[in-house]
């Protein structure tokens, strides 16, 4: 057993072995997998992976994304046996309180994870979303001596992910966009939670991708390394379309009575099934054991460190050959806006302010990535088939297509959830900024998308248009009325809805300037006023609340809080109660996450504690401006689903008007 | 032009003029859609559509689904010329308010709609339903002599819906379960809002069908009324498999200067283009003038009464033979629960109350649908692949197949979204009472689907389980935090989370005896006590929230408001205020909706205006209980996402104890 040159099967095993040895410690987790792809593992990291484990962040590294995140084991095993900082007491804290081994993948909690994953679909969109990030960022930076980006992504997928719609939206647009790097292995094992997938999925796999216009290679025995060699080697010959490798495999591999079947899916085998299936493989070594030749055959640090050597002497090249893209090459990786940025920003926010427009917050939208988005060559935008009504469409905008990814849009089609989840993997990747556009229902298409940013900490930007029943005739299907409500909910996620011009500027701003976390930007379909501000109160558009205006000074009799359209009713309400010798504040809150992230001075000085005749007006679900208006307040709001009608009329019907804000204050003085 | 039988394309063109006047009249809408399918349209309700416009809810109808719902006008242009009560005003008041021709077609609001739809891929996911439906219930009803349950359900869909994931999810399901009787029309016009599809869609939607085991019918000129006839009748003698007829056509076919380009998809084509296509059709009628022989052609009522007398003989010779069996049959059709269904349940709920266990509540779910189902053959249940998470399957659970259709649960397989809009559309067929289990969070891929159940006063049962941090070692993206605040806010949505075997059964009672909207049941992965009640507390359970306790008697000091899970340590903090002298209420609090629904006595008997010294405890986002503890009181919840770990090292990690609830009011006091 001392043999220089362990066979692939004996180093797949130490994969097997950890990952029954972790799940039985935590008595908790998901053994069949790992033990399924444990060939595919050894084959694809220590035949093709390019890497570094001594920096899990170097930008040219292959991607290697593990879509069927419950198979954790899996990936923590690689970490761990390739020299990642990821120890052996890492993996006996599997599934612990503060361990970097969660029960799933974490991105930022593990080094080497690439991604979140879990909720099934999501990796293989994300790895798609890498994918065309390495495409497009490959386009914009090499030049024919020098390919400064260059790298693969892989990703290992299940028949969970394989059912899930999103895998449809992103491998039909992988297959269009011909992403000829993209290697993903089908864990074609058979079995899901609920037993034999024969029941419930039937589909000829390799016919469907085929038909998305993808390279198949069928019929590949997972288990075979000399097979999925072969296998991979053809994958990387075709740069013309990704490909998908069906591999045929036993869950549970190695477990003479669990293999095969659902019992090894996600429950610990039990000690003594371990012993039995550690017999079975030939694996003669006691829980988290791993002899020193299976280090040393996995150990990827020198690999990894000559690769990663040879790439900065290629980008040490580049720089003397083209050193202006060469900064700029470095500025785009690390994830910085340039400089001046912010003054510009601020220089178009002002402007604004200055010329007191009276658009819909969609086109101000669109207006602001005009002046924002000859500055940021990162950006990418795009819409789910809406570019021209959600405005994200600007002047400098160049779609990306298969033949040609040095554009700046993605036509992402009628994909809500492949695009959030795509925009995930190209933000990922780094050296990109993408935004991406639908209307504000259909958020819901992608909703656990936009959590998965939040909880990944991704900036994206999420553009959401026609948010209220302002849209008009579309109707209830098309109006939201709680979904700002659950945009605002969501830890993590920042969520402004702009009442003008200097709002949407300010809005855009700040989502840009965000680095931990994405952004939903909400906007009107409808025309609406630009309000007039001072300079202090401008300044104060950013804290996400303040005050607009007061019809008398001190303390208020009454407070108005209002966002996006509303605030135009607020302010009419505001003065017609002025006029009636009422001391009315008028506070517009187009970010509430950002406002009650403020100092409580500053909250209190905007709402102060005493004032408890407060009234909110938003055409969305009332319910939330409870948090704000208390028990002794009133919310002028929608109290169930809208209609199709003209947006005027809509207005009108449910009740939300400068004169039911007037009559909701009154009922309070 | 007074010739007896008009050509099939005259008879199109009234669709295409009506939809072109009505878009116009409206100056919103879309007319390119009604225009290009307007010639599949005309062959399939004029050579093949079952259905009585007398009665458009007669139940052996063919069921027919617009699933690219923008094009409305198609349909009720189709309703109007077939005879159903829907008038030319009705379409001269196109998406105006109070009208039942709204933008897009609204189920209840409008007669001979068999589904709400717009947001696009869920008709054809509800058509799955309904087609499965009608399976389901032949091989429940039918007898050899006697087939009562007997018709097609069609379906069109476009571009949109075809890129849609739920498009994969219901299509490859509705192939696996064999569903021969369900026949969907592509309309294949190549172009999608953002324009001609080839930049973003380049699917062989011909192969992928044919990998979901779909008969597809490929090629077919949409605009050949004998094509189409002859696709039809081949579609129809394919019983084993569901058919897909691809139809290439022509957006906004007629328009001279529009037709073949996005142009004309969502916009008035204007005075003067009418004017045009109605030349280029050769349609020289005014604005909603239909000519008499045309809607001679088209009208179905006395074809459709004929039909429905004939069912009505055959229902009347099945109630002959089977007697017992007809009149289950026409209370399943009806809706109506047993009689008896509401006193059993009430036996139930008390013998849980009696026995006390401390059991899970998904545990205490699956105890009561054994003491429910066996009262209920309409139930169908099913999971999204969590069969045994979920405990979706009671004791008398049997498999549909495509061969065996006779079961009453679905193997959905890993399609949340799916299993979602094809419950819809079971529910909309009638006869069936479906609920379906996946994991709380997994409720985010299904989210609009849910929120249509609700728009269309649905009753379908959201079965979702593991609720909260307390399913432990799974993380972040398997623990809901925002999600039971998001299912909250959703207008018409019933949402019960229960804290033990006795609210689990209320719970239950309540969805099944709810026939105007969905309800969500939240449960438990880990253990709960049952607590204890007297009679009068026992009978409020039903009420939504409820006093389930008091450290004193008269008004309380202080008030904890709990759900689930966090109702066991709302009792143990206020027993231990109450060792402090302190008089505490603790309020159970299942189903906010349903407790806001309750009377203001009751309502303000419950929470005393006058008490403000509350604290809400829940294992979920606080900001959603301000609703109810106001800008005074506190919320013991999740500030942000969850972690992996064992559920009682979470517990403490993130402060939700007893401890904290006790501090909480303490500082409130």
């Amino acid at each position: 057993m001392s043999a220089p040159s362990p066979a692939p099967r004996e180093l797949a095993n130490a994969i097997r072995a950890l990952s029954m040895d972790a799940v039985q410690q935590a008595n908790s987790g998901h053994p069949g997998a790992p033990m399924g792809m444990a060939d595919m593992a050894e084959v694809l990291w220590r035949g093709f992976m390019k890497h570094n484990p001594a920096n899990p962040q170097w930008f040219n590294r292959d991607r290697f994304v593990l879509s069927n995140g419950h198979g954790s084991m899996l990936l923590y095993s690689l970490l761990h046996l390739t020299g990642y900082p990821l120890s052996l007491d890492d993996l006996k804290n599997f599934r612990q309180l503060g361990s970097p081994t969660a029960g799933h993948p974490e991105y930022h909690d593990c080094p080497g994870v690439e991604t979140t994953t879990g909720p099934l679909g999501q990796g293989i969109a994300n790895a798609v979303g890498m994918a065309l990030a390495e495409k497009m960022m490959a386009a914009q930076f090499n030049r024919d001596d020098c390919e400064v980006v260059d790298h693969y992504t892989y990703c290992f997928l299940g028949d969970g992910c394989m059912m899930e719609g999103i895998s449809h939206e992103v491998c039909s647009l992988a297959g269009t966009l011909g992403l000829g790097k993209l290697i993903a292995f089908y864990d074609d094992n058979g079995i899901s939670i609920d037993g034999q997938v024969q029941g419930w999925f039937t589909d000829d796999t390799v016919e469907r991708f085929r038909a998305y216009g993808w390279q198949v290679i069928a019929d590949v025995d997972g288990h075979d390394a000399a097979a999925l060699h072969q296998a991979v080697l053809t994958a990387r010959a075709n740069t013309e379309q990704p490909t998908l490798i069906c591999c045929k495999t036993v869950i549970g591999f190695g477990s003479p009575n669990k293999q095969g079947s659902e019992d090894s899916h996600g429950a610990p085998l039990g000690h003594d099934e371990i012993a039995l299936a550690k017999d079975t493989l030939g694996w003669e070594y006691g829980p988290f054991e791993i002899p020193e030749h299976v280090y040393t055959a996995w150990d990827a640090r020198t690999a990894g460190a000559n690769a990663e050597a040879e790439w900065n002497a290629l980008v040490a090249r580049y720089a003397e050959q083209h050193p202006q893209l060469a900064a700029e090459f470095e500025r785009r990786i690390s994830g910085a806006l340039p400089d001046g940025f912010s003054a510009a920003a601020d220089a178009f926010i002002q402007s604004c302010q200055d010329s007191m427009e009276k658009v819909a917050t969609r086109k101000a939208s669109q207006n602001t990535l005009d002046a924002y988005g000859p500055l940021l060559p990162e950006l990418v935008g795009g819409s789910a088939d809406l570019g021209g009504s959600n405005n994200t469409v600007w002047k400098g905008c160049k779609a990306v297509s298969a033949a040609d990814a040095s554009g700046n849009y993605l036509h992402y089609g009628v994909r809500e959830f492949g695009m959030t989840a795509v925009m995930n993997g190209m933000q990922l990747h780094g050296g990109l900024r993408p935004y991406g556009g639908t209307f504000l229902m259909f958020m819901e298409y992608a909703r656990n998308a936009v959590r998965m940013a939040a909880l990944m900490k991704q900036p994206t930007v999420l553009v959401y248009t026609h948010d209220s029943i302002g849209l008009g005739e579309d109707g209830p299907t098309h109006q939201p009325v709680e979904q700002i409500a659950n945009l605002r909910l969501t830890p993590n996620l920042s969520t402004w809805r702009p009442c003008d011009t200097v709002e949407s500027a300010v809005a855009w701003k700040a989502a840009l300037e965000r680095q931990d976390g994405p952004t939903a930007l909400i906007f009107s379909r409808q025309n609406l006023p630009c309000m007039a501000r001072d300079a202090d109160t401008l300044g104060n558009v950013a804290r996400g609340g303040y005050v607009l205006s007061q019809t008398g000074s001190g303390a208020p009799d009454a407070i108005i809080i209002a966002t996006g359209s509303e605030v135009e009713l607020a302010m009419a309400a505001a003065a017609q109660l002025g006029e009636q010798g009422r001391n009315v504040r008028v506070v517009s809150m187009p970010a509430t996450d950002v406002f009650l992230a403020q100092d409580v001075a500053y909250r209190d000085a905007v709402l102060p504690p005493a004032v408890r005749a407060r009234v909110a007006v938003e055409a969305g679900i009332a319910d939330y401006w409870f948090r704000f208006v208390g028990l002794d307040g009133r919310v002028v709001g929608m109290h169930g689903f809208g209609a199709s009608a003209p947006a005027a009329d809509l207005y009108r019907h449910f009740n939300i008007t400068a004169e039911a804000v007037v009559a909701a204050v009154s009922e309070l003085l």
